[in-house]
C-alpha cells in the first residue's frame, strides 16, 4: 500500500452533497462518474494528493443504499493506492484478511479494485485500488 | 484546506489493532500518544502523505468510547491540514458550518485542532488540524 488514494463517503442526494462539499473543502468537484457495474454515481475532489469520492446509490441494490438504509449518511470506505494489487490482494489473504473479491474488479476513476471485509478490518472497509495503464 | 492529514479510527483495543493495522498497512505504528484532555490513547501510521490514527478511549466518558457504544469501531473522523485555523473556521463559520469549539484547543501529535458537527457535514466528522511551530 503506497498512500491513502481517496476516501469514499455515502451521501443520499449526489448535487446536495456536491454543493456542500464545494464549501467545505473550498474546492471544486473535477469529475462525475457513473459506474454501471456497482449501481452508483460518484463525485470527486481533491486535496493534497487524496481525493474525496462521493457516493450516491442508484435505486436500492446496490452497496452506497444498502449502507445508507442500516447506517445513515457517513464516511463508507478508505482505498489505498497499491502498485500491484494481484500481489497486494496475496500478501493480505496469506496475513489473514478476507478479500470481498477473488480478482480485481473496474472500479471508479480508471482503476482496478478490490475490497477487504470489514469484518476481519476492525469495521473499516478497505479498498485496494491501481491504476488502469 | 491543504491536505489530509490524517484519518482517525475508533477501537475498543488499541493494542490488538496497532497488530492488525501493522499487518494490513505493511508498515510499523511510529507513535503513540496520551492526549489526557480527550481521554484517549492514540497511535500513528503513516501512508504517503497521510496519516492513520487508532483512538482508544480512556473510561466511558470520552469521543471515542460514547461513539463505539452508540455505532461500533470505524472510521470515525477525517482531519484536514490547514495553515491558518483560525482564519479557517472563520470561513466555514460564514459558509453555514457549525464549528464544536469556538477556539482551537490543542489536539494530538502536536496540533491545534477545531471539529466541525457533523450535522453540518453529511454525517462526516471533520477536524481541521494545524500543526503548532
Amino acid at each position: 500500500m503506497q498512500k491513502v488514494e481517496h476516501i469514499g463517503i455515502a451521501v443520499s442526494n449526489l448535487e446536495t452533497s456536491i454543493e456542500l462539499f464545494e464549501k467545505l473543502l473550498n474546492t471544486a468537484c473535477y469529475k462525475k462518474e457513473q459506474v454501471d457495474s456497482e449501481n452508483v454515481t460518484t463525485a470527486f475532489f481533491k486535496k493534497g494528493d487524496t481525493k474525496i469520492e462521493l457516493l450516491e446509490g442508484i435505486g436500492d441494490e446496490n452497496a452506497i443504499s444498502k449502507f445508507i438504509a442500516k447506517k445513515g449518511e457517513g464516511i463508507h470506505h478508505i482505498a489505498f493506492e497499491v502498485a500491484d494489487i494481484e500481489k497486494e490482494m496475496d500478501r493480505l489473504a496469506s496475513e489473514g484478511f478476507q478479500l470481498l473479491n477473488t480478482v480485481p474488479k473496474p472500479g471508479a476513476d480508471n482503476k482496478l479494485v478490490c475490497f477487504l471485509h470489514p469484518k476481519s478490518t476492525n469495521s473499516v472497509l478497505i479498498e485496494l485500488c491501481q491504476e488502469i495503464n
